[in-house]
C-alpha cells in the first residue's frame, strides 16, 4: 500500500492551511489517489502556531493522522524545533531559510533550505506568495503530486485576480527544486 | 469526556471547508477546547461533493475522524441522502431547505430546515453568504461554539472588505436559530 504523510507547519497567516487543502485536492481530483487533510487546533493554536497534515494513499484512508511524516514543511523555527525530530528516517524536511536558521547536523532526514520568502519578495514583489514558492519547491522535490494537478488546483483555489501572481510563485518554486535536485542544501549529516 | 462530532457536507464552492475551519479555530482559540478539522478527498471529490469533519473535545483528540456525527449539515440533497442515516440518535440535522427537499419521516435525528440560500439572497442580495447564514443557524441551534468566538473567528477568516456582509449573514442565521428554537421545522417523526 502506498501511503505518504506530510506535515505542514508554521504560523497562522502564512497560507499553511491553503497549501494543505491544495495538495489534498490535487491528489484526489487529478492524480486519482485518496487524500485527507487535517488541521488540529489545541493549546498550540493559541500561540499562533499552525499545523496541517495531509495523508495520501492509493486506498481509502482510515487513519487520517500523521504518525511519522515522510515530508515536513517548516515555515518557522518553532515549528522546526517541534517537528523535525519526528520525521521518518530518510524523509525530507523543507524549511524557509529566512525563518529557520538553527538546524542541527545530526538529523536523519534530508533538509532543503528554500529561500521562499526572500524570492517571493525579490522576484515577485510580494512576500505573501512565499507559501506558493514553497509549495512549488515541495512538489518539485518530492513529487507527491503531479505538476499539472498542482498547477490546476492552485489556479482554482486562489482568489480571483491573483491567479497570475500565484502561478508565477509556483513556477519559481518548481524551478528552485530543479536547481536543488541532487544538491540538497544541508542536513542529513552533510550540512552546508 | 466531552466529544462532539460534526459533519458538514455539500458541493465544492459552497464554503463548506471554510465553515469547518472557522468552527475548528473558534473552538480552540476562544472557547479553550481542542478541535480537529478534516477533509477527505476520494472518489466522492471527483463528483463535486465536499465533506468537512470537525471534532471538538475537552481533551487532546487522538481520532480525528467522525464516527457517528452529533450534528450533520447538508447543503445538497445528495449529501443528505448519503449521510442522514449515519447521524447519532437524538442528533441534529440542518439542511438548506432550497437544496434538500426530500426528507423522510422516520429519521431519529431532529431536522431543521434553514432557508439559508433564500434569505442570503432576499435579505442580503448575495447567495454566496448562504454558508454564513447556515453557520449562524448551526451555532445558534447547537451551541457547539460560543457566539462571541464564532463572530470573532468569522471576521478574521473572511476576505478583507467582506467582513460586514459576512457578519450580517451570520447574525441572520443566529436570529433564525432563535426563531426556530423549540420549534424545529420537521423530521424526528414530526415533519411539517
Amino acid at each position: 500500500m502506498y501511503r505518504k504523510e506530510l506535515r505542514l507547519s508554521g504560523f497562522g497567516g502564512q497560507g499553511i492551511i491553503l497549501s494543505g487543502i491544495i495538495i489534498g485536492r490535487a491528489v484526489a481530483l487529478y492524480d486519482g489517489k485518496h487524500s485527507t487533510q487535517t488541521q488540529s487546533y489545541g493549546v498550540e493554536a493559541r500561540g499562533g502556531a499552525c499545523v496541517s497534515e495531509v495523508v495520501i494513499s492509493d486506498e481509502k484512508i482510515d487513519y487520517p493522522k500523521v504518525i511519522a511524516p515522510d515530508i515536513l514543511l517548516a515555515m518557522s523555527q518553532e515549528a522546526f524545533n517541534r517537528y523535525a525530530g519526528g520525521v521518518k528516517e530518510g524523509g525530507v524536511i523543507l524549511v524557509d531559510e529566512d525563518m529557520v536558521q538553527d538546524i542541527p547536523d545530526e538529523l536523519s532526514a534530508q533538509v532543503y533550505r528554500v529561500p521562499a520568502t526572500r524570492l517571493a519578495f525579490e522576484e515577485l514583489g510580494r512576500r505573501i506568495v512565499a507559501n506558493m514558492v514553497m509549495l512549488g519547491a515541495l512538489v518539485g522535490i518530492t513529487s507527491v503530486v503531479s505538476e499539472q494537478a498542482l498547477t490546476k488546483t492552485v489556479l482554482e483555489s486562489v482568489p480571483k485576480g491573483t491567479e497570475d501572481l500565484n502561478r508565477r510563485a509556483l513556477m519559481l518554486g518548481l524551478r528552485l527544486a530543479e536547481e536543488m535536485a541532487g544538491a540538497p542544501l544541508g542536513g542529513g549529516g552533510g550540512e552546508g
